[in-house]
Formats: C-alpha cells, sequence, structure tokens
C-alpha cells in the first residue's frame, strides 16, 4: 500500500476545497493540541513543584481552544462537502478516505456531549481524583464511593449521547472512544476462552515441584549505571534519540507531539532493574510506533496510531516478546555482566533470564507478570460493564472484586488500596478502558507469530543484538499506515487471521511450561 | 506601596465591567502565550535536535493566535469604555491605572503595525539569521549585508508606523519596544560622560605596574562539582528551587512562564569556573526578579517587570555588585576550597579575587570584563542610530566598527567574525535593544549604593554568606511594582535620584583601583 500524498483523486473543485481547509484546520488543531503533549510531559518530568496551579490554567485553556477547534461547525459542512463527492471517498484505505472517515467520526462524538456535560464530568473527575488518592491512603472505599457513583451516573449519560447498536450495550459506546468499535460482547468472547486456559496454566505452574529463581530481583545495582544500561537496550531495540528523549518519572509514560519529538519516562529503583528495564522496554515500544507514524499525515488520522489496544500490542511486544525472551537474554546477559561488573558476577544465565519470567498471582495489577496480568484487566472489563449495566452497585464493588480475585488467581487481597482502588483509571472519569491492555497482548503475540513467519531468524537475530528486522516489519506492516485501518481490520491484513487467544497461549506455553519443568 | 488586587474603586457599571473584561482577555492571551515560553525554554535545553521544524510550527502558531488576541479590536472598545471613567485612572500609579496606561501602549504599538510588515520582518529575520551564522562561520560580511539592508529598511519602516515625537528620531521609536521612552538623545548623555572616565579609567589600569592574577580562570575543574557548586551559590542568593530550575544552555538565559516557574540556564566549561559561576548568578538576578513578581498580578502589565534595562540591573547586581565583590569572596573563598578540595588548594584569596575581576580590552562583547562592557555597547548603539538616520550605510559599518574598537579600547578586530558579525541581534530584527545592557548597569550600580545605604552592613552580610537582606530591598522596592513606574520613574522613586554614572564609576574605581595598585 503506497503511502500517497493526501492530495485527493480528480474530483469536483468544490470538494477538493472543501478537503483542503478541512484538513488545514484539523491540521491547526492538532498543532494546538500537541503543545499541551509537552506541557504534560513537562509537568511529570521537569516542573518545579509549585509551578503546579499554573501548569493546570494552561491545560485548561488549551484543552478549551482545541475543543473549539475539533467542534468548529465549519467542520461539519467541510465534511458533507466531500461526503458527497464519490470520488473521495472511492477508495476506502485512500489518504482522504481514511481521514474523511476518521474525522467525521471524532466530529460526531465530539458534538455528540452537550458542553454541561462536559464541563461536569471534567469537574467530577477533578474531584475524584483528589477523593481517591484520599482514599487510598486511608485505606476506606467510602470516601471515593459516592464520587464513583457520579461518574458511573455521568458515564450513563455519556453512553447514552454517544449511542450503542441495538446488539450493543452502554458500555460500548464509552470504550469505542479508546478502541474504535470494541464492544463487550467481542471482549467477552475473547476473555472467556483466555481466563479458562489461564487458569489451568496458572494452576500448573503453581502447582509444579521446579520454580525459577528470582534471585536478579533482587540484586542492588547502581542508579546511573541501570540509566545508562536501559537506553542502550532501547536504542539498540531502534528507538531514535536524535528524535526522543528518555527521563524519569514516578509513573513510566509515552508522550511528546510530533513523530519527531517522542518524550519517554521511566523510574529506577535500586533493589529491581527488571523494573527499570521492563518498563523502559515497553516505552519505547510506543515510542517506536509514534517515531514509525507517517510524517507526511501528521496532524491528521492518516498520521496517527490506530487505537489503545493496537499501542498497547507495540508496547507489549517488545516488553515480552522481545524482552522477556531466551534469545535476548543470550545477547543481554554478558552486556549485563560489562554494565555492571562485581555485583552481577555470580548470576548464572538461568537465573537472570527466570528471574525475568517468574509467575506469581498477586493483587497489584501494574506488578503482574505475563501470565497473570489478563486475570486483572478482566475482573476490571466485568466490574464496569456490570456498573454500565445496573447490575453491579457501587456500593458492591470491594465485595466482587475480593470475590473475583480469589477466583481467578486465588489471591486475597488484604484491603482496597491494594484491590479496587489500586487504579487511577475510574477516577478519572474513564469506563471503557482496561480491556485495551489484555487487547494489546493479544495483538501483540498474533502479530509476532507473523513476523516470526516472515522473518524466519528472528530470534537468532536478537541472540545477535539485532532488532533491525523486527523493527523494519512493524515500521512497514503496522506503523505506516497511520488509522487506515481500524484494529480488527488491520489483524486481518497483517496476519491473515480474525484475533484469538491461541498466539498468547502458545507463547506463555512455550516459554514458562519449561521454566517450570512442565511438558 | 500596598497592592491592591486590581478591582477598581467606585466607578460607574460600565467601566467596571469593561476593566473586567478587558483584563480578563490580557490575561487569557498571556496565558496562552506563556505556553510558547516553555516550548522556548525546551528547544533550548531539551528538545531532541529532529523536533526542530514541528516546534517552529508550533511556536509560530502560538505567536499567531497570541497576537490576534493582542490586537483584538474589543480591546480598544474596552480601553475607550475604561478610560472615559476618571475615576479609574485618578491614581495614576494604582493597578488599574498602571494596567491601563500599559495595555494601551501595547495595543496601540500592535495595532500600528500592518500584518504585511509584521510578517515580512519575520520571514526577513528567519533568512536573516541562517545567513548571519554563515557570513560568521565564514568571516564574510558580504554574505549577512543585504541582509542587515533589508532589515534596516523594515525597521525603519517599522519606526514610521509607531511615530516618534518631533525633537527625536527614528531610532526612539524602536528603543521604546525594549525601554519604554528611551531616546537616543538620553542614551547619548548617558553614555558620553560614562564613555569618558571609563577610557580614562582603563588607561590607568592598563598602566599600572601592578596586575591582578588571572591563574584561577586557567584550572580545570570537574563539571559535576562545577554543577552543584554554582547551583548552591544562586540558592544562598534565594533563588526558589520549588519555584524555578536551572539547566544547561548554549548560550545561558532566563525564561518560564509565571512567577512560580522560572527555567533559567548556564553553561559550564571544565576549564572555567568564574564563567559558569558569573553567568549563573546573572541569570539568578533575573530569576530573583521573576519570583519577586506580584503574583495576583500575573498576566497583566501589574505583573510584568518594567523593562529590559530594569531586568539586567537585577542580573547585572547580583553578577557584578554581589558576585565580584570582596565581602562575597571572603564567604564564598572557603567554600570553593571544600567544593573541589585539592585542585584548588594552592590558590590563594587574591588569585581568585583578583581573577574574577581582571581587566582586559578584548573585542568580544560576552567574555568583556566590567570596565569595558559598555564601551561595547556604545559601539553598536551608534552604529545602530547611524544606520537608523541613514548617516551609515550597512555596507560601512565593518570599517566604522573596527575603528570605534581601536579608539575605545585601543583593540584590533582580527576579522568580522569577530567583529560585527559577533552578536545575534540584529539579524534578527532587534534594533534599539543594546543599550539596555548598557542602563541595566548605570540602574544596578545606583540602586545597589540605595541598598547599601539603606541596609549599612550589607557587605558584612555577604561576608557572612547571607543575602536575603538584599533578596527582601529589591522585592519590595522593585520587583513587587510590577509595571507600576517606568524605569526613569522607578530610579528616582527608589534612590531619588535621576540615573546618573556616578554610581557605577564609583563602584568600578573603587574595586579596580586597589586591585591594579593604583591610589
Amino acid at each position: 500500500m503506497s503511502t500517497t500524498t493526501g492530495t485527493p483523486p480528480t474530483t469536483n473543485g468544490r470538494a477538493a476545497e472543501a478537503y483542503e481547509q478541512l484538513i488545514s484546520h484539523v491540521k491547526e488543531a492538532q498543532l494546538l493540541g500537541s503543545t499541551a503533549g509537552l506541557l504534560g510531559w513537562d509537568q511529570e518530568t521537569m516542573m518545579p513543584p509549585k509551578g503546579l496551579p499554573f501548569r493546570s490554567q494552561q491545560l485548561a485553556l488549551l484543552a478549551k481552544m482545541a475543543h473549539g477547534m475539533r467542534t468548529d461547525p465549519r467542520i461539519g459542512e467541510w465534511l458533507d462537502a466531500c461526503e458527497s463527492d464519490t470520488e473521495l471517498t472511492a477508495e476506502p484505505t485512500s489518504v482522504p478516505a481514511v481521514n474523511l472517515r476518521e474525522i467525521r467520526r471524532d466530529y460526531d462524538r465530539s458534538t455528540k456531549l452537550p458542553s454541561e456535560l462536559v464541563v461536569e464530568l471534567s469537574q467530577t473527575s477533578s474531584m475524584a481524583k483528589a477523593e481517591w488518592k484520599r482514599a487510598r491512603e486511608q485505606r476506606e472505599f467510602g470516601i471515593f464511593k459516592p464520587h464513583l457513583e457520579k461518574i458511573v451516573e455521568l458515564n450513563r449519560r455519556k453512553a447514552e449521547c454517544y449511542g450503542w447498536p441495538s446488539d450493543g450495550e452502554p458500555w460500548d459506546a464509552l470504550a469505542d472512544g479508546f478502541e474504535p468499535g470494541c464492544t463487550a460482547k467481542e471482549v467477552e468472547t475473547a476473555f472467556k476462552p483466555l481466563r479458562e486456559k489461564l487458569v489451568a496454566l496458572l494452576t500448573e505452574l503453581m502447582g509444579s515441584s521446579t520454580q525459577p529463581s528470582d534471585s536478579f530481583n533482587r540484586i542492588k545495582l547502581p542508579l546511573e549505571q541501570q540509566k545508562k544500561f536501559v537506553r542502550y537496550v532501547v536504542e539498540q531495540f531502534g528507538f531514535d534519540f536524535e528524535r526522543g528523549r528518555l527521563d524519569i518519572s514516578t509513573h513510566p509514560f509515552c508522550g511528546g507531539t510530533h513523530c519527531n519529538d517522542v518524550r519517554m519516562t521511566t523510574r529506577f529503583h535500586e533493589d529491581n532493574l527488571s523494573d527499570a528495564l521492563g518498563s523502559t522496554m515497553h516505552e519505547a515500544g510506543h515510542g517506536i510506533y509514534n517515531q514509525g507514524l507517517p510524517e507526511e499525515h501528521i496532524g491528521t488520522p492518516a498520521g496517527a496510531s490506530v487505537s489503545l489496544g493496537i499501542h498497547e500490542s507495540q508496547s507489549r511486544m517488545w516488553e515480552n516478546q522481545v524482552g522477556r525472551s531466551k534469545s535476548f537474554w543470550q545477547w543481554l546477559y554478558p552486556k549485563l555482566k560489562d554494565f555492571f561488573g562485581e555485583a552481577v558476577a555470580d548470576l548464572s544465565f538461568d537465573e537472570v533470564y527466570g528471574s525475568n519470567n517468574v509467575v506469581k498471582p498477586d493483587f497489584i495489577r501494574v506488578e503482574a507478570d505475563e501470565a497473570t496480568y489478563n486475570m486483572h484487566i478482566m475482573v476490571r472489563f466485568e466490574i464496569e460493564r456490570a456498573m454500565m449495566n445496573g447490575k453491579l452497585e457501587v456500593k458492591d464493588v470491594p465485595e466482587y472484586w475480593n470475590a473475583k480475585y480469589k477466583e481467578y488467581l486465588d489471591v486475597d487481597v488484604p484491603n482496597d488500596a491494594k484491590g479496587c482502588l489500586q487504579d487511577i483509571h475510574w477516577s478519572m472519569g474513564s469506563i471503557g478502558y482496561f480491556p485495551t491492555y489484555t487487547l494489546g497482548n493479544l495483538y501483540a503475540a498474533q502479530f509476532f507469530d507473523k513476523a516470526k513467519e516472515e522473518i524466519p531468524d528472528l530470534e537468532e537475530q536478537f541472540a545477535r543484538g539485532e532488532f533491525s528486522a523486527l523493527k523494519t516489519w512493524l515500521n512497514e506492516k503496522i506503523h505506516s499506515h497511520g488509522k487506515r485501518y481500524r484494529a480488527a481490520d488491520l489483524c486481518r491484513v497483517v496476519t491473515g487471521k480474525e484475533l484469538s487467544a491461541e498466539p498468547l497461549m502458545n507463547h506463555l506455553n512455550s516459554k514458562l511450561r519449561p521454566l517450570y519443568g512442565l511438558a
């Protein structure tokens, strides 16, 4: 698929002019919005502490202005003029057709919400975030409960504004904002077999008499050297430091403003290089995706990422399929010795590789291993879906949460701070977000299988520290398309199949069973 | 003078409402403009190199939007409504009167320039900057000449748009943008006696058989330790790191977005701690001014700095009156030994103090010492004034420049790169800017004399590492007023006198004569 310049095919003059004005307007709105990207990055990495109140004012103004531009009624007029022209949209995966499809989608969604609701959601979540923090500190769900109730209520109203198909449900209307086209039914269909297989695998792993060592995860290593090490690894992956940065923040993230200015962050603990390395490889996956978007279309849908799920597939693939693989560690193990010398001299390959793949059911999502991670997501998905359908009352969330953790992971949640209060998402008003994490894991495994098929010596390359073939493959098959395909279509185009749980289960089985001495 | 909240005194309802709308609009324009402040800082300190083209687009959009807001015709209407109300402006140094005076000034200046001229100036200077760089690299004034000619021509047109009083000249209209009310005649009146006295002093200093040591300026010191050292010094000055940062950039500057988010930069060389320390103290002077502006008025003239000259007085005072004084070094000399140990163990107090005060006529402005610095400015002022008056053709600038350097500093300029091509200012289209540096030196000396008069043991305090009395005095006498007073008025209110060259000459004589063994 060639990436055309976005100039529409021959068409009537009025539509061509409307298309040009539309694209120019959308690019300007994105350009303004991109400044908020930098301010947000700066807030988490550089800003002096007392700069916060003014920063909030700056961001609020930019959000207001960008929203004004995104809901400008002229967009509707330009879209009407373009859509009435059949030539512009004749080829549904052409740049103009993709841009029109996605701008229409964004415009319709943006203008469907009455501004009172937008304001009320923003105020409610601003208050809810503060009260969620307090509730978590005090381990007291009751503090957060009225705010979550309000958030559920407002999200129901939001879903009603967006609407959903007759065979759908309110949750779908919200999820659509994070993962276009995603529905609860589809998620359920994907999650159910995955859960059954994961539970079975976990039972086997936990019951095995062979357990990998986790000794590497307790060794103290100097922070300055850790920084150099993780930077070295992601530089080898192909993250371009001429077009991006790596800094430190409390919660790792990947942001920035443009494919040529990607800002990722990580965090360091003296006694947990695995966490820093995992986080950095994860964010580098996001960063490599952003750096791989087609520059000529930046600011329009044709130059933007597909969805949160596809974005997450890129971070998970570099973190897990690459960064926890045996071949990767065959390359990195000697480097580890070079970087840290004495401190790691006694560590065997098996200890290091094993420590990076220990499976341990626990109750904190962000610390979960590859095998248990998706269970955390399933609990959250079931709860938010049930809340939206009115089948679960907010007051019953803690009890439901703890029961599900017992059922899926066989762990006893000690308190709500380590239970249903552990994540910020709901307090921010985000319902429908969580499943994108598991979708990311599924897409990652499925894409990676295809990459291995098309690049047969991929793992031998990793063992030599060569990652450019994989990066180039991802650039070509996924990044360069922008939003040309919706997630499910992209999966079909790239892998030739519907999304399924099989590749992920194969990945986990083939890696973890040998480590745990299982056939 | 109490700082009122900006709520206007009892007045007619229409004017009060117009004032409120005006202030709210101006604050919003400033808020948007402040985001450009962060983007600019990031560009010089953090941005990955290939982020530049997109950053330029972001900044151009913000500049366009901020300009649109500053020239919004409603500002004119609101101003008219407010100005027709005598109560609002009854007390000329009240917050509403100050805000109305300065918003009127800014609005009239902004709307006097036709947008074609603004665009042409911006395009010309964008090209001129690139060609100036090339000319400097190739030491070839001819490359820059046509661009400087164009800049002079456009600046003449700009001056004509602004206009000037019948006893003035075009240069005044430009200088007014940097130093409100500043005229070439006044600058000439201030500079002439200063130059005569400086030339006489220099002749004596250079002819003396006693010369201070400059050995400190050749010692290699580790960069990490230098960073800690200069940060320690400006922290003692009172720069608040909860409300600001210190980073590294090629050319030191002080920027940021708000009194609670001040970003200053410096630079380091292994063998020149004096340069890093001087730059950092200088920028900290700017930073302490910005942090001392009245928070409740930020975004309006009542919360903004007076002028470039007054801003420079703050940086120069901390850099020179404080940071090159004997009492300051009495405090810092033992700290220097603590920070750098072995490397400075053999340095005597006289070597360190002397090295920080060596006078050496040379041809590079930014490397000039306190005594010769102003001569560099005088050459530039005379040249830009003569160009604007049509008395000097651009082609004759190099010859004129070199002759003046011979006359004022007795140095032979080796080539144009180290001569008339050394500064970026003219290539940026800035004519009328240079004299604010010398005005800053004059104000610094005069303010500092007053501070010593009002805080009699000031220098004893410095010798103990105490700087809070000076900082508090500056906060109260200068920073807290925002733009309440124009520069000349502020000088009169604070020192009780008109600006004169005497305090600066006294400062230089009393410090330098003993160092050079002169009576």
